[in-house]
């Protein structure tokens, strides 16, 4: 235990510290930018790296992050348990019964979405293997299976949150897509265990190409059927018998490292253990939401930033970065998954615009590439520039899987009222008596002069208001009108302690009042933004909450805090 | 990033998932025999190290756990991380205000419960240092500090979860019993940190001895001053701009491993920074509930056992244990607090009886003072002797306080449903059509001929039935009886999705129907149940998941986890 001294622990400290920061901030900023915030992370450890801030210091990242010593190796084991627990919560989000309730279409796109793009990959591998990045100690037939797998992998995570923000999750169509994503999660990783298996010869590994290959798909068979069984069994017994909801963590993350350790051991990584045990603990129904989401936020806030950080520390983007490679890899990954999914959605009845709805919702790779990629290249199968040639492709194909979706789909992204709310459009208290007179101080906080003019709003207002009242009850009211020269949605928000009679039909006195304010070709704006209210606010503790809420930043994190619990 | 190998990476994985099943394993066990989990966690790392697997297999915990190479040193830096966390966690449960509330009184406490100690420990670490185990190459003054701070040292969250357990936590004497802990612990944390910058002399520390203890006040001082004012600041705009929960759970750790990398900079040990930063964090109004528990959820399920556990494995403790030192010890630390603690209470007014309760409850140790052992065993200030003999302590001075404080104080444990619960006593479906008959049929199900004989038992309870009817209510009824040789309560549980009419206030049929057996001097047992059921199920949704159970297992994973939700 005296491994590391107080000057490695400073470092090992700062190390930690400095990723997560730079990871969450940049994650961040990439959601805010409708980005994957993978994206961000990775940035995070392009920017304390050798890419740009040893472009400026060069010797300060290698200080900080150092390749050899002490704090590398902790780094490094920190950094490889993160990626194994990030593993077991993929691995839990998949559920297995999607499989058999969309049973043929799924199957058949996810058939198709594999076939192609593999296809692609091992002819591409086969016949340019230098061209495309193979590592020269590689032998030729384990770069095209690593290839083909690279290319027919997708990424369940990504996938699921891209039909989560267009609304599409629940649909026919968001389960034939997240059906052929877990079966290909299932297939593609599978092959992949088989492609570190293949390159086993080269280390010390205990079973041959044979043996591993044997034991892989005998662990992952046992894992999914014995395993899952047990999983099932044992879990209401550790929800009854231990202390909550420690027994369950702790159960679930036992699991995933001695998976880790024993598909280690017979020579695949850890990944793929903790992976299928992800499988077995989050398909069983005994498994709490509230225990499953403390176990996927820890992790995915705070293990997968840091995971994904780490990989720009030590690697310079910029010196291997290859244009024509990564547009290579970047069109033919799209090529053969796009156009086999959506064939395969075609051939099972979907019309043509559900089709390639479902081709690029299933051409996200995003984090599982990066996975996969990071672990070819630590194996010696592909070189750098290929590294950053599927880093580029991983991330370009989460990014475009979204809008393109909606672009096919016609689909309009939800208005809500964050998005929408006036800087200082905060008014508490209310100090009007009546309603009218509320209206006209809510107007007031937001006028500028300029495209929110006073003079011109209030007469629209107040006169919408004096045609029919506007509280809708539970203590809220939405005086609202259509101003010319608006070209996006304004809401503003007024709190009045002693309630104002809007005459709600409840007859209650609304507490919580939103002027909204929309443009004249609204779009439906101003039904969406009412809806929002109306969703947000039915809960009365909430609505009584945000009467407490004291500042525009209060009442903003208190809509995040609900969003936030709506999405688990 | 090539520090590990395929196959150090196998007994990395190998080695945490060992490390943690066996802590939780053995914390779950010594909470069910009443003990703090602390005790269980360590001795899980005494079984799988030298100590014991070693006495049996001598090799084998060298191999899993070694000792020096790449693995120990990833272990090294996962347990520490973990124990940074953990002070991170500790500090939050730290709230400032309570000091303010009981004002006087937790003042002279803590006074009084510092200054005996502190005084007992400078002595006897100045006037027999070798007797007390300090190393060769300590100094003797330094030693002395140590040891006052060893002994006035006490354990926040231990006394916490002591005064939950007693139901005392929210009453006056808890109130002065954590305040006067939470000054404890401060005044502790800051002189041990004086005590790791006097050692710094030897190391290549950066600042010198009083360098290292002007930054340590300056820091601690300004975190808990300005920092805290910043944090206050911060939380709210980062719940309303970042992703909820992840951008508040990064910003708290990101904070508590700058604050570790700081102090660790500074000659510190990284605990002390974390810890402060807990304290500013967590002190912070707001910082959700959901958010607070999400962390210490996490962090104390998962974290703090893997680093006590690993206490244990690289340590033999059979082979250091000294009986006479450790009986020393604990007399010498039990002397100081409990007359200290008592004689400060009945200084401030409270009863004899109180004061000693209040005596007894500060005398917790817990996992503070084996933390603040483990850093002065590996900073060469004491040897392993003594550091047996304060883990020791510890444990000893954790398990005595709450007994002795129930015992003073003549208070009886809380009776739960699930510690009564009869194993054969869960019936579904309850088949029969009217209540007599209901009631029959579960007196049947845990007959056992000997204390539990069903012909003695159906008439006292149907009579009692008779006499009024028992629905009390919400779907819930509950007969009961006295039975003669019975010697403790035993409960079982009917389940009628039908319904039974048993007379309830409100006219709604029964659906879960409990069977109370008291013993003739039940000593308010009957009362104390029904208590707990009706509180239990007094949410709807609860009862109603209560009725979708299946087996006794379920049912008692639902009572788990309805006590979790509340105790948070």
């Amino acid at each position: 235990m005296h491994g590391l001294t107080n000057q490695d622990l400073t470092l090992l400290f700062l190390a930690i510290g400095l990723l997560l920061l730079a990871a969450r901030v940049c994650g961040e900023l990439a959601q805010r930018l409708g980005q994957p915030s993978v994206l961000g992370e990775l940035i995070a450890g392009i920017l304390l790296g050798p890419t740009v801030l040893g472009a400026v210091m060069p010797d300060l990242p290698q200080t900080i992050f150092p390749a050899e010593g002490p704090v590398a190796v902790a780094l490094d084991g920190v950094t490889t348990l993160a990626i194994v627990l990030f593993l077991l919560v993929a691995g839990m989000e998949v559920d297995l019964s999607v499989i058999w309730r969309q049973g043929r279409t799924a199957l058949t796109v996810s058939l198709a979405g594999v076939v192609l793009p593999f296809g692609i990959g091992f002819l591409a591998g086969l016949t340019q293997p230098v061209a495309l990045g193979m590592s020269p100690e590689s032998d030729r037939l384990t770069f095209a299976v690593f290839l083909a797998t690279a290319f027919s992998i997708s990424a369940l995570p990504v996938i699921a949150r891209t039909l989560l923000d267009l609304n599409l999750y629940r649909s026919d169509l968001g389960m034939v897509v997240v059906g052929a994503a877990v079966l290909n999660d299932l297939f593609g990783w599978i092959v992949f265990a088989i492609v570190l298996g293949m390159m086993g010869e080269a280390d010390d590994a205990a079973f041959g190409v044979a043996g591993t290959i044997v034991l892989t798909l005998a662990f992952a068979l046992g894992v999914l059927t014995v395993g899952r069984w047990a999983v099932h069994r044992a879990l209401p017994w550790i929800q009854a018998h231990t202390s909550w909801p420690g027994g369950v963590i702790g159960f679930a993350l036992t699991l995933a490292l001695l998976g880790a350790a024993f598909t280690e051991w017979i020579g695949v990584h850890g990944v793929f253990g903790a992976f299928l045990v992800g499988v077995a603990v989050g398909d069983s129904s005994h498994l709490r939401e509230r225990t499953r989401a403390i176990i996927s936020q820890f992790i995915s806030f705070i293990f997968a930033p840091l995971f994904f950080a780490s990989i720009g520390v030590t690697l310079d983007f910029a010196r291997h970065f290859d244009l024509s490679l990564c547009v290579a890899v970047f069109l033919l990954a799209c090529l053969g998954k796009v156009i086999g999914c959506t064939l395969g959605a075609r051939w099972s009845g979907m019309s043509p615009p559900e089709a390639w709805a479902i081709g690029f919702g299933m051409n996200a790779r995003g984090a599982m590439e990066i996975i996969l990629g990071l672990l070819a290249l630590r194996n010696g199968l592909i070189n750098e520039r290929m590294f950053v040639a599927l880093v580029v492709m991983a991330i370009g194909t989460s990014m475009i899987s979204g809008p393109l979706m909606r672009r096919v789909l016609r689909l309009e992204k939800p208005l809500r009222l964050g998005d929408v709310l006036h800087p200082k459009g905060f008014v508490k208290p209310l100090e009007a008596a009546e309603r009218m007179a509320a209206i006209r101080q809510l107007v007031e906080a937001i006028s500028d002069g300029r495209t929110l003019v006073r003079e011109r709003i209030d007469p629209i207002v107040l006169a919408r208001e004096a045609l029919m009242s506007t509280g809708v009850g539970n203590g809220l009211a939405v005086p609202h009108g259509r101003i010319d020269g608006l070209t996006s949605p304004v809401v503003a928000v007024g709190i009045s302690e002693a309630g104002l009679d809007f005459n709600a039909p409840d007859g209650l006195p609304a507490h919580l009042v939103f002027l909204i304010l929309t443009p004249p070709d609204d779009d439906g704006a101003q039904v969406k933004i009412l809806a929002d209210i109306a969703r947000t606010f039915s809960d009365p503790a909430r609505a009584a909450a945000a009467t407490r809420t004291r500042s525009m930043t209060e009442f903003r994190a208190l809509l995040k805090a609900a969003t936030g619990s709506e999405g688990q």
